[in-house]
């Protein structure tokens, strides 16, 4: 069962060339003795930490850019632009990903976590731990920026998840919905273990497209609510930021993430898993 | 016929290290009664839905803070730019492609379609369903749009393809076949059965060229078209607009990427691959 | 001699696990006969003809909308900015080089061209017609973007190289000389048969880095000489713009390319490929 | 032990399928003899010497287009912004680690070499030989984009790294050590022999995620520092801006990316390798 196996059984389609793990389980005993979830906890909370500190750092410096040139001599385009933001939130997630997922997974998100753990790829103690790690890591990178530039992070609103005047709280809960699921949608189909079994080296290229997931939502959504689709990254912002309109949005980053990760594990395990077979890419008439 | 084989033939060069597969057929029973085929139009239908709610998104999303921000305090670049809006194209098409790859072929554009079934790739049944599940994917995606901000939607244009003042419909028309023609080729090129012998994880990575193509052709013909080079996007945009230039030019957007695919996939077929043989990539004088 | 050879090879370290090819011939007369040849030299006029009209294209259409905006009442920023205008260049040769790659080996730039020629890469007739068709696929890309838009293309300069006011003669040669070392450089490390015999799927990956040197390159002297490092880019807008300026600066866009071209062909052959051997990447104390 | 054991192992979980290289010693007797360290040094030097050749000059090249612009006719946005300087240096990384990284380990970096000699992944001799090598090439890619345009060269600041106006000097600090902690974690993410193992293609696609670090890191830290996160680049503005606010604040860049690396070390080392086992990427419960 070597990659001979592998590589015939694409080309002549056919039989199942992979092995689904098996679920699971809600608590694995085992599992709380092993180091490697203890490490695995860390790195999702050092990851979410660097997430939110550079992506934060981001937008309060794009903000106090812009504002110093509109007033300056400078031209008015001083910062990294949204589209700067929208990369910074990407592209961390792509470097952050690689770097943890051979340790973690690379969940970085609770949605993520709560999507695979609805699949039954990571047990229930699992998902919980990462979940607290993820919301303790984000809100210390918040606190990092607004420790180091105090008076800016106050001013230029704290990188707050909130729903912008103009939108219906209805419409930020959708948008937040359809990111989180074009986010776990991709997180499904880059771990599947159907191309795993194929691509020995998918888990070198996934985050790729996952980080391009995230930053095409943020070009999308940045106007309507700041874009969350990851409840820690909203969480740690409001926490450090304690602002009452943040926290009276908060459940909008929490509900809606999750029910778009729940769509998305659906829609992969239901529909796009049911009666998998070797099917191979691109050619669509196996 | 295993790994060993591929790599020895491709360093010395010489014979064929791959197999065409055969033509698709027209009309193919067994694959009717196959969940596989209903599958992957449902993941057309997801797919272009997503792309589509995404794009436009952006395009709304950036026209309101550009309008803001002209009449407000903040700086006169608010929103992601038409670099934004090209990235949230293309990089959408890669991260799809990368998702439905193995579902469907990842096509979620029916200029895409036509070229691979003019090649017979895919037959004439698959190639009808296909574009049908583009259309309709796209048409709700627009719709998603409108119906969370339909305010801002019909003040900024809806997103959808028009041939811009100052230009003729000729050179609109040009555009698209281009244009079509850059992101069709790419396709062929990546997913050459030449190609995919010697590289089993081409799945994995074509769908990062097949996004920049449409990138680019962006980052060229927004200013011309708003850039359609996908029937199924034009045809989205105008319906739920429904705006009389939307309509009246319509048809460009067909027939120009109709006509831009049928030339990538002859030049493929015919001169590229006529008498291809094993010929190392990088090395020109095999 | 099959993969795991390579493999074990890499992990010890060791004896040379690959083979130089031997020089190409000056004139290779069986090549001649060889309809791959001619396949390849149509590849290349294709490729370079896309690659100035996407890229001209997008130079007009910039300076199109930054026109009409700074006039009108739209915000001042309304193009892709020259950002955009890099990433054209760059993304441009990162397909064109994914899709030509196994045709011609995906030159597009009679630079790269000189340099592999000089690296005894490829025949000095391949060379020579390579050249010849990379600067008729130059003319005809830009004058399909004067077809389309004469009077936007002679009022925004039609995207010819020319050294700006305020920098010297030498400035604009230097300039050129080492921006084309990075983009030679790069295409001598990406396909250099000691990575090749490595990583089969080189010839997929190689072609990202080279498309980055482009856009690198442009990033830094687009201020300069608007960046040629390609003489067909240079000599396709100087004909079918035909202006004075763009004539007397044209010697800049051949003698820097070449001489950079050059110096990275000697500073591959003779400095890092001395003594070469078995080095694993990333273990620099082998 | 070839190809099959690794994946078969990969699939199975369990034992370790990796070979730790034992410590690099500190003084490499044989090292000196060998031509290939001598080779390595000149590839670092040459590699830092166009990192800072095209990164400063793409600084100085932003600026005067924005003053030009400010003052002229054109749009105020004529450069290409900050995010475009980001790019430059993320960019840069990518191509110059890819170049190098089978010649000499593609560090390119005092901190990152300093980083890879605490894990005694090189020796100190070698280390030591890189530093200067670093350093000097930095002074030489500075000087050449001073030679070649004295004028703008002073009138825009040089590229040096000072901590901004409003920010404190622990700010500064924070944020150095913060910076180089995320790049030198991707780079020992990436190098991972445990990596390697499984993908001997690695070093094909590391220089991807390392390069984003450096982009990443630069979009949030330009408004503080102006992004050091490389002691050499630091070094090579100061020496050739000679201005005494560069020079009292020089120490920063030294400090804090030294500190950022060793912290990045340990936690690898310690956090992240302690016990480490085959544990399968994205298989959070193996």
């Amino acid at each position: 069962m070597g990659k001979e196996v592998d590589v015939s059984t694409m080309e002549a389609g056919g039989d199942r060339d992979y092995v689904d793990p098996p679920p699971a389980p809600l608590v694995d005993i085992d599992e709380l003795g092993r180091w490697s979830l203890y490490r695995a906890v860390i790195a999702e909370f050092v990851a979410t930490l660097l997430f939110l500190y550079i992506t934060v750092a981001t937008v309060i410096g794009y903000k106090h850019q812009t504002d110093a040139s509109a007033s300056g001599s400078d031209a008015a385009c001083g910062g990294v632009g949204i589209l700067g933001i929208a990369w910074a939130f990407g592209g961390m997630i792509f470097i952050l990903v690689y770097c943890t997922a051979g340790i973690s997974g690379g969940h970085i998100n609770p949605a993520v976590t709560f999507g695979l753990f609805l699949a039954r790829k990571v047990s229930l103690v699992r998902a919980l731990l990462y979940m607290v790690a993820q919301c303790l890591g984000a809100i210390c990178g918040v606190a990092l920026v607004k420790g180091f530039q105090s008076g800016f992070y106050a001013r230029y609103g704290g990188g707050a998840n909130e729903v912008s005047a103009g939108y219906s709280t209805g419409t930020g809960l959708a948008a937040e919905i359809i990111g989180t699921f074009v986010l776990v949608y991709t997180v499904f189909s880059a771990t599947d273990p159907k191309r795993n079994a194929r691509d020995s080296h998918v888990p070198v290229l996934a985050p790729l497209p996952i980080g391009f997931a995230v930053f095409m939502v943020h070009l999308a959504t940045i106007p309507i609510t700041g874009t969350g689709i990851n409840p820690a990254r909203s969480l740690g912002t409001a926490v450090v930021y304690n602002n009452n309109k943040a926290w009276s949005d908060q459940w909008i980053f929490w509900v809606g993430p999750f029910i778009g990760a729940a769509i998305a594990a659906l829609y992969h395990q239901i529909v796009l898993r049911a009666s998998a077979r070797g099917y191979g890419s691109f050619r669509s008439n196996a």
